[in-house]
Formats: structure tokens, sequence, C-alpha cells
């Protein structure tokens, strides 16, 4: 398998996406947010590029059973149903809603690999659904979301450990210098709260009081769900298509 | 000390420019090779950001003892004295020389980098004088040329060995994400001719037949010089101002 990792969203070049999958990697938080929402019972999240798009979306939808989510340098947006703390998505709130999602980094990064063949979700919390949902892929593209276009430890660390359980299952790699750090790092930092919250993305959020979301988002194969975004939307994969 | 590392030239924002030590990073080749000419005799390197550029730097430079050397995506460039191989900068070549450089990544970083309050370049060949030229800085910023504004792993390695040195000489370190990465990376990679010929730009450069330049940049503390940008051109560190 041949693998790359791109660790920001300006790297990837549309050309490498065809006979790709994609997975996006946003720890802190897009990625893990979605996860949990899907899995709490939301039908669909549609990723919006910005506040415009997420208007315009939530007006071809309807505001019925739609809820509008997301943050913008880590805080909530006015007028939104929600912001994006994975632990705001209960079932109680996302049962068969429908989501627009406007976040800073990582709902860009689903928008920009619409090339690829397939394009799932991963976070710490599904990775083990997601190596299994990829370990047969011939070209493999995960694209770190970042921090602001930056490097992000935490979706290099991520993106590390993915890869790794790929080797550690026997799959052959072909890892690219991106893939070859990552997984160096992978074997280096321990996944845990602790570590969530030295990075630089994991110390704005202990800042704003957000340190429950750490400990939730360190969670490694918490949910065994694999989001797949198609047709504009993220859903579960196997969920029929709409 | 404060130190941030960037892997690609568009990460690196203007605004964290003021009041930083800056060193540019780009092992295969422009920075070896920078350091190479000048340890070697040349005068004055005027980086080009484009082949428009360098045409109109020679205009008014003037042709005579100037030479006109860099790369496109690691071919020569027609019309060109020099490619971007150190070993073509021999002593004969290069004495009293000013140089119009044009490449690919490497040029562009130093020209990204004009509002730093110190601009140097480093490889491996020339670690040890940059480590000992930054010691004092309260804040450190290592920019990364990388590949096609891509990562690569062997100026991430440059970059982790550099900050490393620092922490070994007792340099209290403040490391951002890059930071944190790359002296992981320094700490797993030993660098030696098969490293770099292990990376994708040091695999290019052997299927362009250009392996000897790998064994010349993997030769760590070789030269005792470090590159200085300043009024648009690089000069060794001690040369009086022009």
């Amino acid at each position: 398998m041949k693998v790359q990792v791109r660790f920001t969203i300006p790297e990837v070049e549309p050309v490498e996406l065809t006979g790709t999958t994609a997975v996006v990697v946003d720890v802190l938080r897009a990625t893990s947010t979605l996860v949990t929402a899907l899995s709490r019972g939301a039908g669909a999240v549609f990723p919006a590029a910005s506040t415009e798009d997420a208007i315009r979306l939530s007006q071809s939808l309807g505001r019925e059973d739609t809820l509008l989510c997301g943050e913008r340098k880590g805080l909530p947006i006015e007028g939104y149903d929600l912001g994006n703390s994975p632990r705001e998505f209960t079932p109680e709130v996302v049962r068969g809603k429908r989501l627009i999602m406007n976040t800073t980094n990582g709902t860009r990064a689903f928008l920009s690999l619409e090339g690829a063949d397939r394009v799932l979700a991963a976070a710490f919390l599904n990775l083990g659904a997601v190596v299994r949902a990829v370990e047969k892929a011939e070209r493999l593209l995960v694209v770190c979301a970042g921090r602001e276009d930056r490097f992000a430890l935490e979706d290099a660390v991520c993106a590390g450990v993915l890869i790794q359980r790929l080797a550690d299952g026997g799959v052959a790699l072909d890892p690219g210098d991106g893939a070859r750090a990552a997984m160096t790092l992978a074997r280096t930092f321990r996944v845990d709260q602790a570590f969530l919250a030295s990075t630089q993305a994991g110390q704005a959020l202990v800042a704003a009081g957000l340190e429950g979301d750490l400990s939730w988002c360190a969670h490694t194969d918490a949910l065994d769900h694999v989001p797949v975004f198609r047709d504009r939307s993220i859903v579960l994969s196997g969920t029929p298509e709409a």
C-alpha cells in the first residue's frame, strides 16, 4: 500500500486523489465530534466551508430537523444550535437530525478531497474501525486538518497510529516522508488526556475551560463507526445512499 | 527559548517574525549548497524567487563576476553558469564571485522571512556553527523549505538535531508542536547518506544520478560557517556589511 500523510490541507494536490482512499484527521475536534454525533444517531452531517455556506445549506435543507453546529477559532458561533464540543452531541439532542457543521479546519478538509475514491473520517475514537475500512486500499492518503493550516502534533500522531496498525496487521507499506514521520511520532507519544493537553490545540482548549473534551477525544477505539463523505454529506459507512 | 518549527514555507506568518531569529533549512540542497559556496570563497549569494527575478538581478549586478546558479525541480536551468549541486561550487569556480541563486524551494524561504530580526541558513554541514549562533535567542523559528510546499523528512530531522543540541547544551526550551515532532524525529533517524537516500527528495536525486550530493550533504559539522541573509543577499556571519 502506498501511504502518504499530509500535515496540512494546502499540501494536498487534486492530482494525487484519483484512485486514492483519503482519511481526514482532526482530533481536536472536528472528526472526534463528527464520529460522536453520527454514533449518537445523527442522520447526516453536511460540512460547510464558511458561515455563508452554512446559511445557504440551512436554507436549502430547511431549518426543521437541522442543527447548525460549529466554531471559529474554538469559540461558538452566534445563532448556532451547537458548538464543536463532542460532549454536546448527546443522543437526545442529535437523534434523527441533520447537522450542518462549520469548523475552522476540519470541514474544509472534506471539501478539498472530493476527487478521491473514498473519503473517511478518523479520530482516536474510531481508529480500529478505520483501520479495518482501509486495509485493502492500494493508495492511502491521510490528511491532517492541522491548526490554521499548520502542523498539529495530535493529528500527526493519530495518522501515525493508524498507519502503524496497518503495518502491525501485516499490510506491506510503501510510506512517503510524512507517513514515516507520523509512524515515528506514534511510537513515541502515548495517547492520553495529558498528551492531548500538551499540544498547542489542547492548551487552547484547556485555556477555554474545555478540558473535558480532551478526555473524551483521547478514548482510542471507543466507537466502532466510520464516517464516510459522499454527495456533499457525511454518513456512517453502511448507511444506504440518500 | 520559545522554539517553533514550520515544515513548509506557507506555514510561516509574517506576524510571528518580529523579535525572532529565523533559521532556513533546505538540506537537499539549497542551504547545503549555499554554505558550501560561501565557505569556498563566494562573496555573496542573492536569492531569486523566479527566473525573471534572477534575470533582473543579473542585469542590475552586472554579468562580470556574477554566476547564475539554480535548478527547477532538481534540473539545471538553460543559460545558467551552475546548477544546484554543492560539488560544483569549488574554490576555483566561486572565489570572489557573486552568485544569484534560483531554486524551487530554498531561496523562496529567505525572501519570506524578511521581517525577522536575523535570518540564518542551516544544513547538516554547518549545524554546530548555527547552534552557537542561535543559543542566546529568545525566540527561534526554524523554517523547513520542504519539497514543493510539502513536508520533507530530511529538513525536519535537521531542524530537530539543531533543537536537540540546544537542549543538550542546557538551553531551556519552550517548544511548539512542530519543534516537539522534529526533536522526536532527530532522536530516531541516524543521519548518513543512506538516510538521505531514503527520503523522497533523496530518491529523486539518486534517480537523477546525483547520489554524490547526498554523501556531501550528510557530513554533519563539516563547515564552521553561518550564512546570514541581510539587505537582500546572503553572506557569511562576520562579513562586514556591503
